[in-house]
């Protein structure tokens, strides 16, 4: 028997069957909710009103998880608003000398470019009867003029097919796009034994050098940021992000494989993130009035898992014992056999990974990080996203590892946690003696949230006031002798469960309270112990202290308004001076960028990708005391905080 | 307003618009007649019964020619009965020491075996939890145990996507198939900047070594054939062919260019091709219980027109001022992109060509005759199949032409020809003093046309009978002054068209008379004059004649039961001893084989399409007095034929 589920606000009705998951139902109709716990019903984002009927789980305050609700009749129904999980935001104006923003004229100055793609003008001589050359092998001989390649290009199938056409009509005026046809892996050798291999994939009447277009695209699991950049000059034209459309099948990696278990689910994975990509695409293709055949590279960096579900892999041996990967190094493939809407032949390449959990988003980073400051002495490169990755960069190594930090500093697993996005809170500061918060949110209006920066300013305040102890619990008694009467009435107690109120319903942009409960405080404290201890058995291992390091470079969405002396109290980070601190944005993407503009990148970032010594910490026997004893604000042992000490 | 035409004998029925064509409203019926001369109402092959209604043509005999005749109302016809267009000869025994047959036992002994696909069984170990190196990684590093070649395969992105669950569920033990990545071109190159490339296009649990076949065909403008082969051991398993297609889009190369001038035609006649391809592969694969995931490798031969049309790449320079091809050298090609139902990844190379007229098929043929017989002294090389080309192959040096000759000698622009199939008449001798005709009919039953061997003993007969003249009209008087007045009552005049009766209509299958005007007979002179003008011309640019020709090759459908002195004597070919001719059946088929079976092959016939001058003998000034003294029997100056004189 199928009922009718009426949905609201748009009055969308369609029909389910007894016991479908109300979200299934829901998905059908074309609403995704988001699920940051994966359908578990822990994160609590897919809720929605009941008006009429009723589900098989009891109603709170009128409202079910629609991830736990099965359809046992007809039911009207109202969705929350749209949550933002379609929105797009693109910029097109980047300030020159802005050094985290992805246009860094510099950056691109000092690249040699030297794209995936290529275009070259050619007035291609007409034939003399005598000579029985045929169009193909006079347009290789007037290209050879021009290129200074050894090797003849392959012509596609599509190519051979305009050509006559295109050669005749414009007696001979022609240009012509090429594609390197080699993965990074591929670029690595090439140092060895020479020739790159090319594939003519367009030909075009007449002078189209101005239309030279590539994407680099940095594919989050939260986010996917693609940029579109003109590969003539190098530069970029326009940035546009939005939500991983997988986002409603998980928040996190190990979800998102968890749901990839059944084939049909892993498609819908992929094609997900293709569709969230070509969506990308599409609304910087039109802003910039751009031929969707123009664009004839692409590159993309994201985690190992992003990229198996990327190229339609399962992924679940990353999650199992003994977690490898499908693939690092994944091969050149051409856009159309990935769904993206570019030109169909032109050369994708993702870059390259080092294992299970540091994936080609890590080298990325590097590559960049490495690109815009020749290093000197020990560096310690912290990508914090919806997971933690941190390599050490010595003079002729690298150690890199993930850190099982979850994704709390990306807001998933606190119940008011959300990303850097507007609405958040990103700085939280006492005010008035200490008797007052201040935040700053951004975009400037009310309140939705609160984001990583904001949640270690959270608790570095707690701690600074007294109001938790080293262990993250609060200390109800400092709070109730606390001389401010209206913040110590923020901590409630309800069913044994502590919470305190950091903004109350009617300050915030929903009109509900955000608070944060004692579990999610010790939370945080888990992710920065994750961080920490990750940091120091690196260190160890190779026999080095916290104190050799030189530099932290800090990457990833979390690092842009992060306190760096809040930081170090909470003992998220080493205790170093603070302006050896440097935040360089989202590494990834500008690395991304600088593997599609050039070819001393390509080769650069595979040999760092070979180069790097993998540690998976959970094989690693010490990492759990390390871990313990960084549970605690700052570390148990102060000796590593020595600009702590009293 | 829309009329009904019923069509016989299978009573179907289907609308028609006013002034539509009739052939184009059988074709929509799905009937498709034989159209020689590609709708110009000359072959008179497309005829219809009218039973009920009348079109815009009257009908002659109740007959109206469907490629002329214009819907004005409903129509009640009868087609002719199957006219063997959908036919598949499928071929499976091939006696081992048939030196005509494309399974040349010696042939393949002496032929190094390496496809253009390799095919290897693996041992993939396990991981162990230190190494993280992803599944590829262990794949390929199995792999190059295995494989000479130092550069490491390219990974296709299905294979990919396979990969976990093969490598895992089989615990390591799986099959990959690897593909050669280089057209003829590359090879070519090979010998100097050394290292294949490879990709990998399959990976199947298990051991599937034995599932190992690729596939060698040969598009002829008139019948495609189409081998099938075990790569394991380079054994022919079968072979199957029918006509091409193309065929009711026109005869010859020539009308198919033409036919092809509006897009929408070129796709058809691509589509035409490609489905006359994979009914014959589905014949074979059917037969032989071959998945077609196990065919990995294809080698097309054909000439360049006929290669143009398979690729869906417009021919039309080939016929136009300066008559060059778009190209001559394809590219490799994925099987995929061609729409032949093999392995959509199976790399598929065309043979390469010479020139607009001497294609793919020529050089092809010409690497069988090398590899057959080491060459010793000036070689002559004649394929005459729909069009005729020669080649003379000196020591190092190559020259070639094609000979305007029409499709006479396959039966096409001859009222009563055919090709060399079941009913043609192949042979004709005189017996009983020279009163008597008798013929041999391939296939043994009566006849239904003369295929160009038949057309050479018939035109020989009448000349040494004294029945035609030098210039191949019929000498009346000789023929009513003969001794044999049956014979001579054959010869009749209609409509002040003279034409003699080969055989009578109660003599054949259709019971229609077979007879050939005198008009036809100077065509088939025309033919041969062309084939010799071409030959000595071609000789006299490179300062040599008749009498150096060590040693004559012929190839192609129309030698295999010719009588060579009988061609001599009609000035069809060069005056030598009739033992220096061989006749090697389908090189161009057999050339194919070894193109697939063998990389030195595939370096050779590059070699071959490279080396070989390319004459076009229309911008020869001495060409028309060459082809103007060769119309005659057997030509103007006898010294040429001295075993002639009498």
């Amino acid at each position: 028997m199928s009922f009718n589920i009426q949905i609201l606000p748009d009055n969308i009705s369609v029909s389910a069957e007894k016991n479908e998951i109300l979200k299934d139902v829901l998905h059908r109709a074309g609403i995704d909710l988001e699920a940051a716990c994966g359908g578990l019903g822990t994160c609590r984002r897919c809720d929605v009103q009941v008006i009429e009927g009723y589900c098989d789980v009891p109603a709170i305050d009128g409202r079910v998880l629609s991830c736990q609700a099965k359809i046992t009749g007809h039911l009207k129904i109202i969705v929350p608003e749209p949550n933002g999980l379609q929105d797009i935001q693109v910029e097109t104006e980047f300030p020159a000398d802005d050094k985290y923003a992805a246009n860094d004229e510099q950056l691109v100055a000092s690249t040699d470019i030297s794209p995936l793609s290529i275009k070259y003008h050619l007035k291609v001589p007409p034939v003399s009867r005598d000579e029985h050359t045929s169009d193909l092998e006079r347009l290789k001989i007037q290209l050879s003029t021009q290129t200074a390649s050894k090797k003849e290009p392959e012509c596609s199938l599509s190519v051979l097919r305009k050509l006559p056409e295109v050669l005749w009509q414009g007696e001979g005026d022609v240009t012509v796009t090429l594609t390197r046809c080699q993965s990074p892996e591929e670029s690595c050798r090439l140092e060895s034994d020479g020739q790159p291999e090319w594939r003519l994939i367009q030909i075009d009447p007449g002078n189209t050098m101005a239309r030279y277009y590539g994407i680099a695209c940095d594919v989050g699991t939260t986010s996917v940021t693609l940029n579109l950049l003109d590969l003539g000059t190098g530069r970029l034209l326009g940035s546009a992000s939005s939500y991983n459309g997988q986002i409603v099948c998980g928040a996190d990696v190990i979800s998102r494989i968890i749901y990839a278990r059944k084939p049909e689910n892993l498609k819908e994975l992929t094609d997900r993130i293709t569709e969230t990509i070509n969506r990308l695409l599409n609304a910087l293709l039109t802003l910039f009035k751009v031929n969707l055949l123009d664009v004839t590279s692409a590159v993309f960096s994201g985690n190992t898992s992003m990229i198996h579900l990327l190229l339609g892999i399962d992924p679940k041996h990353i999650r199992e014992d003994p977690y490898v990967p499908v693939v690092k190094f994944p091969p050149r493939m051409k856009a159309g056999a990935l769904g993206i809407n570019i030109h169909p032949k032109a050369s994708v390449i993702c870059t390259p990974g080092v294992g299970s959990y540091v994936g080609g988003d890590i080298s990325s980073g590097l590559l960049y990080s490495i690109h815009k400051r020749q290093p000197g002495g020990l560096e310690l490169y912290i990508d914090i996203g919806t997971n933690g990755e941190l390599v050490i960069i010595g003079d002729e190594w690298m150690m890199g590892c993930a850190c099982s930090a979850g994704p709390a500093f990306e807001g998933v697993g606190i119940g008011c946690g959300m990303r850097a996005a507007d609405g958040a809170i990103q700085k939280i500061v006492i005010e008035d003696n200490g008797t007052r918060f201040s935040y700053n949110v951004i975009g400037g209006g009310k309140p939705r949230g609160i984001c990583g920066s904001g949640l270690i300013d959270l608790v570095s305040c707690f701690y600074s006031l007294g109001f938790i102890g080293k262990d993250g619990r609060f200390d109800k008694e400092t709070i109730r002798d606390s001389n401010n009467q209206k913040l110590a009435a923020r901590l409630t107690n309800n069913e044994n469960r502590w919470s305190f109120t950091v903004a109350e319903a009617d300050e915030t942009d929903d009109n509900k309270a955000i608070y944060i409960t004692e579990q999610e405080i010790r939370n945080i404290l888990r992710a920065k112990a994750a961080i920490f201890s990750g940091c120091s058995l690196l260190l160890k291992k190779v026999g080095l202290g916290l104190s050799d390091i030189q530099a932290v470079t800090i990457s990833g969405g979390f690092g842009q308004s992060l306190d760096i002396e809040k930081a170090i109290a909470l003992g998220l980070f080493p205790d170093i001076e603070p302006d050896r601190f440097e935040y360089i944005g989202n590494a990834s993407l500008s690395g991304a960028m600088l593997t599609l503009l050039s070819e001393k990148h390509r080769i650069h970032i595979g040999r760092i990708a070979r180069s790097m010594t993998y540690v998976d910490l959970s094989s690693e026997l010490d990492y759990m005391d390390e871990y313990t004893a960084a549970l605690f604000i700052p570390h148990t042992d102060l000796s590593l905080f020595p600009s702590l000490s009293p």
